[in-house]
């Protein structure tokens, strides 16, 4: 590992930064000055004065995403500001141009609360179209995509709940395939109520897995509890059956999740009660809260993990670039649940034979981003 | 000009905007993505969070420009609002990226006040190595500059003052060559004081030139007065010359300039009442206070306009982007005086020999730039 942060350390130095602005066109004379500057940009300023969508045909605004975090709660590191957060949001920029030809702008903000972050973005809308939050810490990153997703027109997503909830339910997908089991019958704990806990179990509550239980640090989320924030309360909802104990009563679950940001939060005697034939995703990163080793030693049947140094990397760069490419080339307004199963399906079939140690697809297979494009638009119609 | 217009509208349909994001590297493989990506980028991450200068070395931080604007005052367009200003400011950025290898980040503001504007600006400080302040209307924008150049640790540069001062001095600096006259004796009106006519005002008054008076729609700004704000207040200040009257009243003046943003603001009685040899610049785009054609009638000596179709474009395109190029690369913290008149010196020296129709070097002059750069550095030290 010392080795890779010495390289990249090294690499982001060279190279100052991975982005650049780069022009669609070239000014060679004075006649193109005045085509591309004033006077003859003033035409199209008059066009989009008239009406403001025609910003989407004459500006860059048409494929612009805003990936845009306060640098709370940026990868496995805390709340480092936002400074330090831009190499993960140039990173992620970086993704987007290549996998997607998408023009994404790190918008790094030095704000402390909700509002100010909501208002800021509110402020910033005209340029985009569309906006990516990032590595915001809970609550508050609840409350900006409720409000952002009102006030603005333009689609919110938020990668760290949305899009790690579309690859996860994409493994699940294809793990239910290889164990020989059906979302129907199967019991479900997730462990961790962050932003991926709370969106993984959303979205897989609406993909149909009624039995889900949801664990915070002080055990099952269900509605005796009157510790609940308003987001919690809706996972409370989802826990249909009522179980109120911690994980290591869970018992004879068919899938495990972690997203608890600790490598201990997970004892293995929660492993040993599972059912045969389980699935477990240990999605803390950069030390998982099950090692390959110890998941091989437990018998796991589908081990997954956010690393990309294990087999069934459960990575959302399989998912971004063609949702994002999605929003901006469908003109999206509003992202929703019907979208993400759309995608997720998508992702998992981008895998033909499901194994053990592969559920994922690579994230260099150039017919994802297009695949997962066209199952969008086909919920649109 | 409607071909023209014409042109620029089906050719910014054609590339869908002007401006694209690029990476400075490729990911080929999943090696590189762990480098530029998860994990590796945390070491960046960590650096930056131990020292936010750091940002400047491993970031795009270096060489970003925000142009910014709320769109209130927008080329001869006025008040059309931030989308229908997209299209100017993707225009600058193109034109930083090629003649200085900025990438500039056109940020376009729904905000209504100058503090609110101003907020915004320093939560986005962090992704910046400078500010470019675009197209916005007086008082608001000195408000707006004043409070950032004090706030920011990065530098605050505002184009229509800023810019439109330098290439107005680096032509009066020509044109005084041409008319065989010096900085000391002459006699200078400055028809407007918005932006540009503020700015011209305390420059060249910087520059040493002490019988110098601004006027605005009353008349000249004296200290009399009892209208002014405090920026007029700064302007009644440098008319040493305690003149009091309307700009047909001014007399033999050796230069004129006006920015009034009305065709119609210069009577030719005001002209015809100069000295000999003398010089004007009629700045207001798309149409100039005073005609080419009635600049010859009136036998002006050396005459300058802000349109590319005449000789001696006063064009701010010969200045920001030597400007800019020198803040970011000598993280020059706050801009003054000293370093405009030094651009504007560098920007007249480029014009080997002075002449009637020309005092202003060629935009697409690739020496402009470095030169100002060098001018700057030389200053700093």
């Amino acid at each position: 590992m010392t080795d890779l942060y010495k390289e990249s350390l090294e690499l982001h130095k060279k190279f100052k930064g991975k982005l650049a602005i780069a022009g669609r066109m070239i000014i060679k004379n004075m006649h193109d000055m005045s085509v591309y500057y004033t006077p003859g940009v003033a035409e199209p300023c008059r066009v989009i004065n008239r009406n403001k969508e025609m910003a989407y045909d004459f500006t860059f605004k048409n494929n612009t995403v805003g990936i845009i975090t306060d640098g709370t709660r940026v990868l496995g590191l805390g709340n480092i500001g936002p400074e330090a957060s831009l190499p993960v949001m140039e990173g992620k920029a970086l993704i987007m141009k290549q996998f997607a030809n998408i023009d994404a702008i790190p918008i790094c903000l030095k704000t402390k609360t909700a509002d100010e972050f909501s208002e800021t973005v509110e402020r910033l809308e005209p340029i985009f179209g569309a906006i990516n939050l990032e590595d915001i810490e809970t609550p508050k990153v609840w409350d900006i995509e409720r409000r952002l997703s009102d006030s603005l027109s333009i689609p919110v997503f938020h990668d760290d709940q949305h899009g790690t909830a579309m690859v996860v339910l994409a493994g699940i997908i294809n793990a239910l395939k290889v164990v020989g089991k059906n979302k129907d019958g199967i019991k479900v704990g997730m462990v961790g109520a962050g932003s991926s806990g709370y969106a993984i179990t959303k979205l897989l509550h609406f993909y149909g897995i009624r039995n889900i239980v949801c664990f915070d640090s002080k055990g099952a989320i269900h509605d005796d509890r009157n510790d609940l924030n308003k987001y919690k309360k809706e996972l409370a909802i989802i826990n249909e059956s009522k179980f109120k104990g911690i994980i290591n009563e869970f018992g004879e679950a068919d899938v495990l999740i972690t997203a608890t940001g600790d490598p201990k939060a997970l004892p293995e005697s929660t492993i040993k009660a599972m059912s045969k034939k389980n699935i477990v995703f240990a999605l803390t990163n950069p030390v998982s809260e099950i090692s390959l080793e110890q998941a091989k030693k437990l018998g796991i049947t589908v081990f997954g993990t956010g690393r990309s140094d294990y087999p069934n990397q459960i990575n959302n760069a399989v998912c971004f670039p063609g949702f994002l490419r999605a929003l901006l080339d469908l003109r999206i307004k509003k992202i929703n649940q019907k979208m993400f199963v759309a995608t997720s399906e998508t992702i998992a079939k981008n895998v033909k034979n499901p194994k053990p140690e592969l559920i994922i697809p690579d994230v260099f297979d150039k017919k994802l981003v297009p695949a997962i494009v066209s199952s969008i638009r086909k919920i649109n119609l």
